[in-house]
Parts: C-alpha cells; sequence; structure tokens
C-alpha cells in the first residue's frame, strides 16, 4: 500500500528534493504527475484543491496536505528518522541552509536552468545576473563542505536533499561545475547512498531537451 | 541587561524581521551594526568569524549564534511564545510561508529594490523580471490575506514577520501597493501592534536616497 502520494515532475528539481528523501528513507510512495508544462500548477482548481501557492511539490500522507519542499522534508525527517537533524541545534543548523536554499541557491540555480534549459531563452541580462548569483551561492556551499562530507556533518540530513536536487540534473545546469571540486565530491558521496535514482528515473515527466 | 544582539542595518530587511519580532516581543536586545555598503559581510573576518554565508542579520544569545531570518524568528518564537505558532500543524504552516518568502517573495522585492532603490539601476530587463515575479507573489499573498487577518489565522506569528519587512521601506519598493487592498490592509494592521517601529527607527544605517 502506499502511504505517500506526491505531486510532483520529472523536471523539478523541488519536487525530487521530497522523491529523493522519501526513496532513500525507504517509504512507500507514489508521484502523482503535475501537468506542469499544460499549466496545471496554474489553474483555479489547482489553487483552490491543491496547492494556493500555485506550485509543486504537494506531499498528501493521510489527512495532512503539505507544500514547500522544506516543509516537507521537515515532515518527512519526522516520519523516518534515518535523515532527520538530532536535537533543536542540528535541527536550525540543517534549517538555515535550507532556507539558503531556497533564498539564494535554488533561488538562482532553478531559474537560471529553467531559461537556458527548458524554455531555451539563450544568454541574456536576467540569465547573466542569475549566473552570478549562482556561483556566489556555489563557493559558499563548496567552502563549507571542504572539513565535511555533508550540509550539517558526517551524515546527510533534510539540508542536502535540498541543497543537491538541482545538481543533479548535470547538463541542464549551465554553470561549470569543476569550479567547485568540493560540491562534485559530496555529490559523488549522495549519489552512492543506497537506492539513490536520478530526477527523471523517480518522477514521470517529459525530459527537457 | 541586553540579552540578544541583532548584526543588522537599516536598509536590510531581512534584518527588520528579526528586529522587529525582537521589539514586538518585548525582548531586550541591542542592534550590533554591520557596514555592509563598505563591504563588511564580503570580508573574510565576517565569513569566518559572524557568517560563513556572507550575510546579515545574525542573532547572538549567549552562546548561540543563528543566521537565516527564518531561523531566528523560529528561535525567537521559542523564546517568547507571543508570536510562535502553536502545534506542529502551525508550525510548519507557518513555516511554509517563511520558505515562499524566502524563495520567492523576499527573493524578488528585496533584489528590486535593492537594484531600483539603492544600487539606482533604473529599469533593466532584470528589474522587469524582478517585478514579475514579485507581482505574481504579491498575489498570492493578497489572494490569502482575502479570508484572514494574519498569514496564519487571527493574530500575528512569525509567518508575518518575515513576510511584511521589505515592504515597509515604503517608496524604496518600486511597486504599485494598490493592486494589493488586502496585503495594505494587513500591513495596516501590523503598523497597528504596539511597539511597533519602521526599519530606520529600530536600525543603525545611512538611509538610501
Amino acid at each position: 500500500m502506499t502511504d505517500y502520494e506526491l505531486y510532483c515532475f520529472g523536471e523539478s528539481g523541488n519536487a525530487y528534493k521530497c522523491a529523493l528523501m522519501l526513496e532513500l528513507s525507504g517509504l512507500k510512495w507514489m508521484p502523482r504527475y503535475v501537468d506542469f508544462f499544460n499549466g496545471e500548477t496554474r489553474t483555479p482548481e489547482y489553487r483552490a484543491k491543491v496547492n494556493e501557492m500555485g506550485e509543486a511539490p504537494v506531499l498528501i500522507h493521510g489527512t495532512k496536505k503539505l507544500s514547500q519542499s522544506g516543509v516537507i522534508l521537515d515532515y518527512l525527517a519526522s516520519q523516518s528518522a534515518q535523515f532527520a537533524p538530532q536535537g533543536e541545534d542540528e535541527r536550525r543548523e540543517a534549517l538555515r541552509w535550507m532556507f539558503f536554499d531556497n533564498h539564494k541557491f535554488t533561488g538562482s540555480i532553478a531559474s537560471l536552468r529553467f531559461m537556458v534549459s527548458i524554455t531555451k531563452s539563450g544568454e541574456t541580462p536576467v540569465t547573466e545576473y542569475l549566473r552570478g548569483r549562482a556561483n556566489n551561492t556555489l563557493k559558499v556551499v563548496n567552502s563549507h563542505l571542504a572539513s565535511q562530507a555533508f550540509m550539517i556533518g558526517a551524515r546527510p540530513t533534510t539540508a542536502d536533499f535540498s541543497l543537491c536536487a538541482y545538481l543533479f540534473y548535470g547538463d541542464e545546469v549551465p554553470i561549470n561545475m569543476t569550479d567547485y571540486p568540493n560540491v562534485l565530491a559530496w555529490l559523488d558521496r549522495i549519489r552512492a547512498l543506497p537506492r539513490w535514482r536520478g530526477p527523471y528515473d523517480l518522477m514521470p515527466g517529459r525530459r527537457a531537451g
């Protein structure tokens, strides 16, 4: 029986954050495909019944309906202790990196990748702006990972799922990642976790290309 | 005696989120001015000793040092029950809006205001992009506030402090706010709370202009 249902689509790195944690936690879950590219998230029905923010992912678990990837990761950590931060200090340290991810990291990398690799915008003043912000935040994460294996210490937690997701889209992310060797090594460590799978293997979608 | 020290500067709406909650909670706090415009947050010393993310605000409380406004608000809610969400469901509902704020709302409004009103960029493709995103998110918040006084119900919580801060910079925010009457009425309700003060009255800075 499926316990968790995730509104998602393969191209959404924000959904992949949650899909990856569900899968690696060994939880029973099922993707519910959101037809983003035909405007499903922007319909009045979606906003009224699924998410007033007009976004994926959304997690359904029994009577609970949760949105925002950071909240879903926090909730999954309460369900499966495997990737949960331990204690209040660790919880806030993970939360700090999840806010950093939403504000600066995903906030720039996801939009840059969407423009260049999905809408095929070409290079524009906006992609230049976003790439500048993306590189600034990648430097912060690369420095942070110089002295530890995962974002808040020696083992993976919610903070890692939040930050890593868009970077598993490979060439779709138009950034020279060789400038960030600690980030690449950290992605390899995540990729080596039992049950790891890429975004298009975990969620349905039409692969951008 | 001062219990809390907040690394901040008047122009930072992210710092104002925390300063406003500290002040309205009646906590004893002191601003510690960060000389952002002369590059203090970008120095190796600041990154090494204060915040590796190179950002304000940072809250010092005893031996604790916290960064990211969302984490600071969450911590202050644990210290003064006044604006704390009640129970796990409310906590996650507040967190959901704080992530939305960081990712989309502050993520666009703060950068737009910084470019237009602080660096005097004029209108560019980037400001056009940011204004589009800002208006999309303001619509979501305006709709949400049609049926309730504050973001997660009838009383103000951390979610309100996170979302409102940049909107208290008035004309510095180059958006036509009359399109969002529910947001304006909500700002009036926050402004009417005991001890409310504007950003430049709570934190030192050189007023942009």
